[in-house]
């Protein structure tokens, strides 16, 4: 994009939701920032006329989305060819229940992102290698540097496809229930139940060699 | 299903994944348990040729799914035949990560459920009543009968559609990373990084009238 242009990936037709627009953004760096956080995405595509979605992990690279899997996989073994595969990759995160005074009003405070596209099989070596880090280092960053790389019959039994950040949205809900003012009289509670986010203290692989002490990325 | 007979939602030919099927699980018992343990699924659908994945909140009743919202929404709009809406809803819950001593193997500890099939407007009264209950008490159990119910402009405004569990699938990964035999002395820190759950505690609306108490439900 031109240089001191703001950034962003829409709104386009496909990128305009139909419910809740004060809650979309196509702001490259609200959207970056939502897929920065995850490392899960739920992938949509279709087979056989009918849709599919699976869980599949991701990485960024700038204004590309990676995804790896199978060589055997449908979705990847689809993606080989020059039309692509048209897909959707959705990243949610919840951040809390809200509890309205009215069932109607009750909801999610989340974040989401929507990417629709076309992917393509990534063939260029260099190209493939980069995005396996990016995949790794989603999950927890740092992680690729420190692990031993595919040799070449693991990359070999090993797609990439990647999704261009072209059409992409982002939603946002986030502070209390939106109740109707003649119901916050009622004897109901409201507010919100904040999700904990984190994880436990790593657990050592039962086969794990003495003397490798836990990684400082790992909280070590 | 019959008396005695053991209850399960596949194998069938949509059902059976093409990558570890080693993980796969037609078990109702399974599925349901993954389904109950959440409240926020991936519907993916086809709009103009394309497919698209949003997220959404549902609720289980025995072997139906229902998903609500705006009857302005495009998937919910688009059940409303008698054809309905071909459509695929997944449930993932993320466990841990799974660090091994080769990038190839390291994985996620998940369980989740995959629902192909065809989704179609509910119209009778009672069983949107009792849908709409049960999406809200998939969230938080005991909510449902401790808040204001719909009103009929509310119940209006609702779409409600249903899904029945046929065709469906677990997949479920746990435990350690399982690195090759000449990995396994490797400098590299392997094991697995538990996710942590549940929620921080509740915080009531800036609106909430004085003397409403958090409910037992809530952890009050």
């Amino acid at each position: 994009m031109a240089a001191g242009q703001a950034e962003a990936y829409g709104p386009g037709e496909r990128t305009v939701p139909t419910r809740a627009r004060e809650r979309a953004d196509w702001d490259a760096e609200t959207i970056h920032g939502i897929l920065d956080e995850g490392y899960l995405a739920h992938l949509g595509f279709i087979r056989d006329g009918a849709p599919v979605v699976l869980p599949t992990l991701y990485g960024r690279i700038g204004h590309r989305l990676y995804v790896h899997g199978s060589t055997g996989s449908r979705p990847l073994r689809a993606a080989d060819g020059d039309a692509g595969l048209a897909v959707c990759l959705t990243v949610t995160h919840v951040d809390g229940i809200v509890l309205a005074r009215s069932a109607f009003h009750h909801s999610i405070n989340y974040r989401s992102v929507v990417v629709h596209g076309t992917a393509y099989q990534v063939t260029d070596a260099e190209e493939r290698a980069t995005a396996l880090d990016a995949i790794v280092d989603q999950v927890v960053a740092g992680r690729a540097a420190d692990c031993r790389p595919p040799d070449a019959k693991e990359l070999a039994a090993t797609a990439v496809i990647r999704l261009d950040l072209r059409e992409a949205s982002a939603k946002v809900r986030t502070g209390d229930p939106k109740d109707e003012p003649e119901d916050l009289e009622l004897p109901y509670w409201a507010g919100v139940l904040p999700l904990r986010r984190g994880y436990l203290p790593a657990q050592a692989s039962a086969d794990l060699s003495s003397g490798i002490a836990l990684p400082t990325y790992l909280g070590g």
